[in-house]
């Protein structure tokens, strides 16, 4: 029998020190529980992705010297730690801290190098499977991408190498979608190569990405035996009966496999020596039940409470929006706090996106946190001035109003000899929401807070924004987010309360910029349910704008709203950052060029 | 004996017809020239990097249209064209268009994955390295980083395969420095594998990249037989004496290695038809002489002349200011054309920086074409204020003097409630600088200019500059330029002419933002004699602080720029596209995290 710790932590970039000190706490309480085996998430030491910082031999050195540390801390049990690993070339790897020492490495043999993933750009890949021999038990170890493949090291070190337990330390970013996708793969691992899959997710932001957690141990037979929470800091303890997944690989017919591709991988087989350990006694948690070889023990983080941690309610009626939300809630608050921040500042202009984006603000960072301003202009409507009041008064969050129009006047007055004879336009429009961007990034900088910028991705996809005015900030907590979606996350929000601080009429008020009279979105836009799942399609499905008219949208639209998308690459190279939440974010995760006379649809 | 003809082409990315047109005449220059042979760059046809088009399948399939319109063109000689293949998967690839018929395809070995890199995200690696037999000669291919290897594909080709000819299609992008290493590589390659190397270089601007040209002829002793010119379209045409290249491999040493590495590449070799053709003589060009197999025959392309290409000049005393001033000059007139602009607007202030660029943008596209803005404040002195209008004048640019007192008073009335007893801070001198960008956008909306923001990399590494002030714009020419290297520009143009543009004051002032009273840059950083060859080892070189003081500079200054550098990480994700000059710019050539906790000097 094998009891196994999975500590799902939320890292930092480069805080070495910050996170070699939890990942010992996380050992600490493993051993108090007893535990045999406790795991940490990829490279869970240096934070990932740690992009160029790889370039400093600094930081590579440093994460050495921490691990070290940590092998002096391991006594009495096994801790698997994400580190680089230096040897003539960098590695992406795990280490094995056997009882005060460094016992083994593994080094990723999967390098990622996709979507928003460069790993070619710093590692070179491993070249063999790890097999761990401890107390008569055989464990696998993986890292991330290698699980993903049929026929990876998870599969040499069940099959060739017997494991019964498969281990994988994961940093696997979140899109919606993915938890289904990812649970239902590794269930498949699990069953495929009847072996306990124990699998330890990294949680937290990071700049535009966002880990979810959302940690596993499968049975050997593929079901779900324990699973740990999304969007936040949590740790899971089971055990893993080891003589029941022989007798199940005794009698499964896919064990004794035909051999079906090339011969096995090289496998490296490192026996662990035994340790000395208390005895102890297996607690199943009331109302699970025994269905496969691992056992759930013991859930849930006492080592790092998390103040405000909101992890997605599944039993709301939109899951998916309950799951978005609980996303960008985490990103916000980790991207404020790891960078330093304690406020954020943002323009409230009584529509829909700077409603929501004002609601995750708060719950990220408390209502003490968040400053709205709302900058009524000679078009803003009544209704939203008034909406942006009573937003910020039912939120609790500092309000300031300040009209532009006398800054407004003195730039048409300064500009009136050049503009001459030249109706109002797109420079006049623009120049209102640079004036907003200017007010707020002066109360920005006057006081140290962050703006946080209310542009969604609907509008960053056609261009329909304005640079250094609704789209400057700091960070765009919507910027991943579409029109649709921003609407569901507002009736999301509305319905879980606290309280429902988003007023009717914003919710039903149809989209306007206001920038000047009467204007609709409609006016330069397709109806946003018309233009989400068309722009869904040509973006996060990677579609040719014929395969969209395919799908049964009107050509018309779908050959605007194309033109649209590739003519607006240039603004989006300077938007702020902000958290991918589909599968593809627009950012790294897509790299088109700016200069491009490619045109799929000729106009 | 072959004749040979390189085409310098000026590709752009995404039009494929126009690509396809431009190599359609270099083919037929070539025939008309006799050449056997005609090569053109790395992905000619799409233009490079071509990103994510890539993963647009009609990207593909008509790229592969063109390359059959092309084949049909490609009769009585042999084209060597690079395309994207696709076959299962996709391939960065070279065609070989023989009399009409795609005859053979080479793929590329070695893909880049570092730096501004990120091939792998989007190749297959070629497996196979490719001779051509053609009326008794034999040829070997290869796509750019396959040359940088010692022991790529050109060995095989050359010692295992027999190739007299090696030819290596490239799409090599510019840093100050590269062109004297690159052809040392290629000399030695040359000589190595006792062949004729013959590199065709794409020449062009393409967002943050521009190629240089300088595509070259090299005989098989590693001299250097013809050379074309640097940032502008260029053609060569070379003969190459077969036979001597087999009577020097006789006597040649290294001819008859010893087998010093594994065994050779799996080699192709395809035997292309013969060709009719008519006969020719060869004339050498008056004051060339025969020193080895490469004959130069022609040289300087009738066929695109670019109107203002203004090539580095080698007679100056500052030949790399010359190089990097020719480099931008092409890079902002590529950007501003291939994007469908046609005047640009900056900001002059009087100082450097906006003289230098506004310099560079009428070389680059006539003064006709270039607006200037002088915005004084209460702050800007008499001489940046005489000095800025005195360029405009010697330049010939419409120029515009917008003061922006009314408009700052005007903020300042409106944030007075607000900012009560605080003092004038950095949130009133961004404020300063954001009137002036937002006035300059709202120029550019009104009459479809382009703004060219005029920051500078030593400003931008240190974060010494206003997001959405003097860092807005549609392109920054001057982002990968240091401040001591924007000196050497304007010495340049001032030497080089058309008149000496850049006032005598402007050079010798010592640099100020003029934001608040007597401000200097020296307020805030240190000098930029110290400066910059910081950042240089910091940023060019990778090097770590203590590296950094350990070659003399002062700790306290190598402390606070290294902590400057990392802090703005930020402010750079923000910032317009600009040209690559240096062998680390800032952008897609340095990736590092903005949440960073990471201090390699602990302050």
């Amino acid at each position: 029998m094998l009891r196994v710790a999975l500590v799902q932590m939320n890292s930092t970039v480069g805080d070495l020190a910050g996170n070699a000190r939890r990942i010992a706490e996380g050992m600490e309480q493993a051993r108090r529980d007893g535990a045999d085996v406790v795991a940490f998430p990829e490279l869970a030491l240096t934070g990932y992705p740690p992009e160029d910082l790889l370039f400093r031999p600094r930081f590579v050195t440093e994460n050495r010297r921490w691990l070290d540390w940590l092998a002096e801390r391991s006594r009495g049990l096994t801790a698997l730690v994400g580190f680089v690993d230096r040897d003539g070339d960098l590695y992406n790897a795990a280490a094995v801290l056997h009882d005060g020492r460094l016992a083994a490495v593994y080094r990723k043999m999967a390098l990622p190098n996709y979507g928003v993933f460069d790993e070619y750009r710093y590692f070179r890949p491993g070249t063999s499977p790890l097999v761990l021999k401890l107390n008569g038990t055989s464990l696998g170890l993986s890292i991330c991408e290698d699980i993903w493949y049929p026929g990876g090291p998870a599969e040499a070190e069940a099959v060739a190498g017997g494991a019964e337990v498969l281990i994988n330390l994961s940093a696997s970013p979140y899109h919606v979608g993915k938890v289904a996708g990812r649970d239902r793969m590794l269930a498949t691992r699990a069953a495929d190569y009847v072996a306990a899959l124990l699998y330890v997710n990294l949680v937290g932001g990071q700049d535009e990405l966002v880990f979810d957690g959302h940690s596993r141990a499968f049975d050997e037979k593929g079901n779900l035996a324990a699973g740990a929470m999304g969007f936040a800091e949590d740790y899971l303890l089971v055990e893993v009966q080891v003589e029941r997944i022989f007798q199940h690989r005794l009698v499964d017919p896919r064990w004794r496999r035909p051999a079906l591709a090339d011969g096995p991988l090289p496998l490296s087989v490192v026996e662990l020596p035994p340790v000395a350990r208390p005895a102890r006694t297996t607690h199943l948690l009331p109302g699970e039940r025994l269905r496969g070889a691992v056992v759930p023990v013991a859930s849930g983080s006492a080592q790092h409470p998390e103040a405000g941690a909101a992890p997605a309610s599944p039993a709301d009626p939109d899951p998916e929006a309950a799951e978005v939300y609980a996303a960008i809630t985490l990103a916000i608050r980790d991207y404020v706090r790891k960078n330093g921040f304690s406020k954020v500042v943002l323009g409230l202009s009584g529509g829909i996106d700077s409603a929501v984006t004002a609601c995750l603000a708060v719950d990220a960072l408390g209502a003490e946190n968040v400053v709205g301003v709302s900058n009524p202009s000679r078009f803003s409507s009544e209704h939203s001035k008034e909406d942006a009041r009573s937003l910020a008064e039912a939120l609790g969050i500092t309000f300031y109003i300040l009209p532009i129009e006398p800054v407004f006047k003195a730039y048409e007055e300064l500009l009136a000899p050049v503009f001459a004879g030249r109706p109002f336009d797109v420079a006049e429009e623009n120049l209102q929401a640079r004036i907003r961007g200017t007010i707020w990034m002066a109360l920005a900088n006057k006081f140290g807070w962050l703006l946080l910028s209310t542009s969604n991705k609907s509008e960053a996809a056609v261009g329909y924004g304005t640079l250094y005015g609704d789209m400057a900030g700091g960070f765009a907590p919507l910027k991943d987010v579409s029109k649709l979606m921003v609407y569901r996350l507002a009736r999301y929000r509305n319905r879980r309360g606290p309280g429902q601080p988003i007023p009717e009429s914003t919710l039903a008020k149809p989209p306007s910029a206001e920038l000047r009279p009467d204007q609709k979105d409609t006016d330069s836009l397709p109806p946003y349910e018309l233009l989400d799942p068309i722009l869904a399609a040509l973006v996060e499905e990677d579609l040719p704008p014929e395969a969209v008219i395919a799908m049964g949208y009107p050509e018309e639209e779908v050959r605007r709203t194309a033109q649209m998308l590739f003519r607006s690459e240039y603004k989006r190279r300077q938007t702020p950052p902000g958290v991918k939440v589909t599968p593809r974010a627009f950012g790294r995760d897509r790299r088109y060029p700016i200069t491009n006379r490619f045109r799929e649809i000729s106009s």
